[in-house]
């Protein structure tokens, strides 16, 4: 568990500069706990988004696509037990009215919170004379629910009220019936989800890692338990796990696998692991994979009293599925993306001072920009004529097969606009100088890792990058 | 204004039964204005959403991306108006307990209920005996705000609640001065963004055409408006919107152009259009296209305290730029797409009594399930194998160039596989019957729209499949 809060600072302080991340409604002070995503954000938001969806969903052969809604009813989180035990304790400044984790702050002490009750952290607090970061006493302990409730609707009944959802889970165990009804696909199978959940968390801190707002992508893999060993299973989507780490490009040696045991483990779940990253604020929890047993499609079978079984054609067995959870965080995933890619490196070569540059060494398929391309000099009409020539051809071609983005930059020096390529995770930048028209016929294409330059015909461009991103 | 209820039943219909759509929370008997997208759905509104983020924004150059947080400050909806404005009028059939929009019960009774208050409306509904569905009288009139509000953190302090935004826009325009400090795009540019709005409709309605949970994509595009005539930017968006309804597959016969005047035109716009469709329930609302001038950047410059003017470098004048916006509902893209594709055909050929054949006549671009695979009879082992391998080798062109979803189905007999995969709108099915294995060594491509056959060498599937979809 290295902390480095420096590292960090440094890395929020580069999405703002360079439009990946700014704090929500950040033009009026800032709404806690929410992020917006600016052009260089949403782009390689929406890459790994793509990826995961491709590699789970498009790619397989076993796995069907939903989208449920995110207002859901509230006999759904009655059936799943989060009305009653989604609850986080809560204790308030007597001074400042402001609010914390209780059990943080006990931990924070140097005390145990786990498996206390409301009034036991009361106690623990007063008589271990635990203060606020202000200095000041708190009021009692709260347990605090972190569903958000909406009223639907004119009416002002309870009856009609309804919730944000809390996970993605419950959407693919509700709509389980929907699809073997449907589509009626064999075992096993998943059914994967992506989109948006929401936790009014007390504290929303450590950047785009808990915030009240956030992205999911998670299946539920459901398999015959008498047929298929679920440890075999469990094994089987760790390996995919970290298939997916390394081809998100996640640095898999900062990864710590946590067995979740006693109270850690939730009671649906026979076994669950967190894989855990380190994050520059410290370890903390990336993905999970949870083996639920058939507890929710249980629980949703008595709640709505209609039958969740499958019936095996074979045996004529019916039995409930069982089913195995592997749960991404989009969030998460980015910022262990931007935790491993970060670097910053001294290129003074010997030169007096230091000259360090900063570089976001993103992998080919998630980088936001692809290519960026530009003359020597903006103010010499031959190079500009032949750079623009060379960014539409590439564009044109980097379109037509879906590639991702082609940029066209002249702005600044040549030396700053690599600074700033570096800083977006732009894998190659092409400059047209005056040997590109006047002697070779070739243009420089500077690699961000390396900072070596090689030299491309012109006419070799477009096939020298479709080969590195196709 | 054609109505067909029939039509939309069978929609809603054929949705449910081949898993394109789901009532939301639908085991616990549904959640009015909430749908879950199933597989075929979700695939479709992707497909949708895709093409429209590649044509808008990755395949222009002066398009920006933005994914703003759904929750945002009441400060920017205070700013925008919303808080203030964004409410419809509400009354409550005085038994049932049920509420309507008050100007929908004046007007379905016959009167005019534009530009008239609450108290005027509430007289008129008295004088004119006007009853609820029910047949009951209704309390006054109130108008509805329709933001859903949210208490952020364990507070219970009213400074503490934020909204669901009930709109895109509101993102683009409080990002504007951060996507200019951090990527200084030159004018004219486009803020872009996908993603979900929301809004406590009083009577949710229509299936997915009027629900209080929905996705828009949309974008502001800024211009210099001293530079540019608003009119020519108007013009070319306008002819843009024209060619992504034909690019999506929008029949272009079944829109109609509803220019906004009056009490109809929104005071932030000096102009707009609404491009309406002929749903099956009537001609409504599909997309629009406002110029809203400098409005919105003004006021949350005042309401900020932020400078949010450009500098043109050229001239040192500094302005705020005008904006035009063209708006796009995804789930009524997804239902006009629906009834543009939606036919019955009667294949009986002359035979004795009728054969109606449902099919969906989706664009090869969009269409959820683009090559179905199958063997002729699934107990014939010689013929499982090659159709197997069909499968695997189209399946594995289609993965590595990302064209989209190729499906083995050995279920029911061909007719019905037809039958099934005309509904959920495959453009191609390939069949290996024992002319594959035994004779000719081709397949047989039957093209859902033509029922047309042909038969294609076993060695050329993958590139006639690749041809159709590349």
């Amino acid at each position: 568990m290295n902390k480095d809060n420096n590292q960090m600072d440094k890395i929020v302080s580069l999405c703002k500069r360079r439009g990946f991340i700014f704090q929500g409604s950040e033009i009026y002070g800032g709404l806690a706990g929410t992020f917006d995503y600016g052009p260089y954000g949403v782009t390689l938001k929406r890459n790994i988004e793509n990826l995961w969806w491709k590699t789970f969903v498009n790619d397989r052969d076993d796995m069907l696509g939903l989208d449920a809604a995110q207002i859901s009813s509230q006999k759904i989180w009655e059936a799943s037990g989060h009305l009653a035990g989604f609850k986080d304790p809560s204790v308030t400044d007597i001074k400042t009215r402001k609010s914390y984790r209780a059990d943080h702050i006990i931990e924070d002490a140097g005390f145990v919170a786990i498996g206390l009750t409301a009034e036991e952290m009361s106690i623990l607090i007063k008589e271990k004379k635990i203060k606020s970061p202000d200095g000041n006493d708190f009021e009692d302990v709260e347990f605090f629910n972190q569903m958000f409730p909406l009223n639907m609707g004119a009416s002002k009944d309870s009856a009609d009220v309804a919730y944000l959802r809390g996970e993605l889970a419950q959407g693919m165990f509700t709509n389980f019936k929907n699809i073997m009804d449907s589509i009626h696909p064999k075992l096993p199978f998943g059914i994967a989800q992506s989109g948006k959940a929401f936790r009014n968390e007390i504290v929303a801190k450590n950047y785009i890692f808990r915030t009240r707002e956030f992205d999911l992508m998670e299946f539920e893999y459901f398999f015959d338990s008498e047929k298929q060993d679920w440890k075999n299973v469990f094994e089987y989507w760790r390996e995919e796990m970290y298939r997916w780490i390394e081809l998100v490009g996640i640095d898999k040696k900062l990864c710590h696998e946590i067995e979740k045991l006693g109270p850690d483990l939730a009671h649906y779940s026979k076994r669950t692991i967190d894989i855990e990253f380190d994050f520059p604020f410290g370890q903390k929890e990336l993905y999970g994979l949870a083996y639920r047993t058939d507890y929710d499609l249980n629980k949703h079978q008595e709640a709505s009293g209609l039958s969740h079984e499958h019936l095996d054609e074979e045996t004529k067995r019916k039995f409930l599925p069982h089913v195995m959870e592997p749960t991404f965080g989009i969030n998460r995933t980015l910022l262990a993306v931007l935790s491993t890619a970060y670097a910053e490196e001294d290129v003074s070569e010997g030169k007096d001072g230091s000259d360090i540059r900063t570089v976001l060494k993103l992998k080919n398929n998630i980088a936001p920009v692809k290519v960026c391309v530009s003359p020597l000099l903006k103010n010499k009409e031959i190079l500009v004529i032949k750079a623009e020539e060379v960014y539409k051809n590439l564009k044109k071609e980097f379109t037509k097969l879906n590639l991702g983005a082609v940029v066209y930059d002249d702005g600044g020096n040549i030396g700053k606009r690599y600074r700033k390529q570096d800083e977006i995770g732009t894998p190659y930048c092409v400059v047209i100088d005056f040997e590109t028209t006047e002697s070779d016929g070739c243009v420089s294409v500077r690699d961000r890792d390396t900072m070596q330059q090689v030299r491309i015909k012109l006419e070799d461009v477009n096939e020298y990058f479709v080969n590195k991103f196709n």
